[in-house]
């Protein structure tokens, strides 16, 4: 990545510090074997699916007034191990995240849900853990308007460990065509806004967990989530906790006024990788790191992890859950409407097809 | 459950032998876990969505001339198991399995498919599985005329056993409103027609492993998978991996005519369980046992698991991987347009309200 910045909020070294591949999760890797089945999964797609890679894929189906459908699958990774050691709402909290991940991840489309379904499974069937996490699932479907509308349950035995379990869900949402938010009216002098995720959202846990030398089943690892978190009147286990909020309550209303060009969801990858998912290829994001609150908890993982700038921002969402493009006009309006926004960056015009698409995170 | 045959083809003792609670998979206390959030789940439905309970979610998309979406969500299991210890294409039919289950799931309704999501999760990713994996579901999404929109692939380090995966399959189809088949119209004196599933799909494989001594990960065990089965041509590895087919192919051209009143993806629960979910109230499937052809792997396991009549057909589909329900005149017809169908028992009033809804099956 290029960095034009001549100096960065944070100035570790880009090339020492844990790594996100240190902590096993190997994104460079993904993306390869991904690469490699996208050619078949491109054949599937008809006339009425959209290109992959977006939030959601879309599907215009016919004959529904010009109707897209727009779905996306996720699951919460390894926030799930420590909602295993922190127990009873913990659990909840993982059905919410999940449900709320989904909807934001829809929502960078402009579409809002229609229903969701879940996969839950686990090695041996632990009843209050399953009604705990499908319960959050229904709630979270309640608070966000859509229909719970199935699932499925598999126990596994030998599959998962004593007490693990695993989580996906799945959402549909519409979207009509004329109001689709694809991110392709963006143009340089258009501001960057961010919405505030709070905490690590559902991504960077691996890291996160070996950072905090939670990875391991040590009763001294563990009592670590129960210690006070330097700079907050909260518990490290607390702040590592902390709700993947639903953007759809703030982002709608903006959504109904017109005010948006492009949306990001910042999951895994961060700014670098998910930014650029709703850019044109002749725009640059120019963020400027500063700009907005970094929760305490980043500046924490970042100091006790020695992660270079590069690693913090292609891990974790630093502090920004979610992004809005538009213009200075109505990036005015939209900071006027919701107090918690901020203004991180601008878009530039790019002028090389090497240069990178996210900007200024980097030193 | 009642039983009112005089005789069974097969005549074990239904109270001895290995069950599938022994083999970790408990599921009554599933069903009870599950009711506990039923009404928490009802509660997000609103005036769209169908009732939970049909083998896929239903949801009336408004301003789209009547269309239902049909959703499902479903997993391979531990099959997945022995793919793991067989390799190769082993992986490629997990994919295959997957997305052929979810569309016999969606087609039980008289949807056909529009399109598929995956969530592929690993503790350490292995490139050529995933492609493997991924591919096989692109191909069957291919053949079966649905896009694969995308998916989400998970790294989660310590979650999973070296070399494990859990996939889990995500679908949409659609039917309209007057082609809906609920089974509603089912009465006595129908005729229950079986097509066969060739082995155990997908469902069953904690039980059918720990019959066949693969659950631990010594090599004289897992050597068994290349032993012949008695009584046929293949190994019991093939045998336990057949593929699940789709039954697509089969089933639309008499969906088209109209011919179907009723139908029944038999997956995990057997004929036991899932036959009910397409059958009215007052209406009892009488099932009538070696009037199909069952594969020899299913007498293999129920021989060496010493398995009950009520088990073998509450874990296992014993030959039938899908059920249509017909008027007696249509029935002629879908037998003699369908070679492989089988005239597998007939519908007949039910009395009492604690009658069991399927007979025949236990002794």
């Amino acid at each position: 990545m290029t960095q034009e910045l001549p100096s960065c909020a944070l100035d570790l070294p880009s090339d020492s510090g844990l790594t996100y591949k240190d902590a096993g999760v190997d994104i460079d890797a993904q993306t390869q074997a991904l690469a490699r089945v996208k050619a078949r999964a491109a054949a599937t797609l008809g006339s009425q699916a959209g290109p992959i890679g977006h939030f959601g894929g879309t599907y215009k189906l016919p004959g529904a007034g010009g109707q897209i459908l727009v779905a996306s699958a996720d699951g919460v990774g390894t926030k799930l191990q420590l909602a295993a050691t922190l127990g009873g709402e913990a659990h909840a909290q993982m059905g919410r995240d999940l449900v709320n991940h989904c909807t934001n991840d829809i929502l960078a489309l402009g579409a809002t849900p229609l229903f969701f379904l879940d996969y839950f499974a686990t090695g041996k069937l632990d009843g209050d853990v399953m009604t705990a996490v499908v319960g959050g699932i229904a709630d979270a479907c309640l608070v966000n308007g859509m229909a719970l509308l199935g699932g499925e349950t598999a126990e596994m035995p030998g599959m998962y460990g004593e007490g693990d379990y695993d989580v996906a869900g799945f959402i549909v949402g519409t979207v009509t065509e004329d109001r689709i938010v694809d991110g392709a009216s963006i143009e340089p002098g258009d501001v960057v806004i961010g919405l505030p995720s709070g905490g690590l959202q559902t991504n960077g846990f691996s890291l996160a967990r070996r950072i905090a030398g939670l990875t391991g089943d040590a009763e001294h690892d563990r009592s670590r989530l129960w210690e006070m978190l330097p700079g907050s009147g909260e518990t490290i286990g607390d702040a590592l906790m902390a709700g993947h909020q639903s953007f759809l309550p703030t982002v709608k209303p903006l959504l109904d006024q017109g005010l948006v060009r492009g949306m990001a969801h910042i999951t895994g990858g961060g700014l670098v990788d998910n930014l650029p998912r709703t850019l044109p290829e002749d725009c640059i994001a120019r963020i400027e790191p500063g700009s907005w609150e970094v929760p305490p908890i980043f500046d924490w993982l970042v100091e006790r992890g020695n992660l270079s700038m590069i690693e913090r921002y292609h891990v974790f969402n630093m502090g920004v859950g979610f992004v809005l493009v538009a213009t200075p006009a109505n990036a005015e309006i939209v900071l006027a409407q919701v107090p918690e926004a901020r203004r991180i960056g601008r878009i530039v015009e790019r002028t090389t097809s090497d240069e990178s698409a996210v900007q200024g995170l980097s030193c």
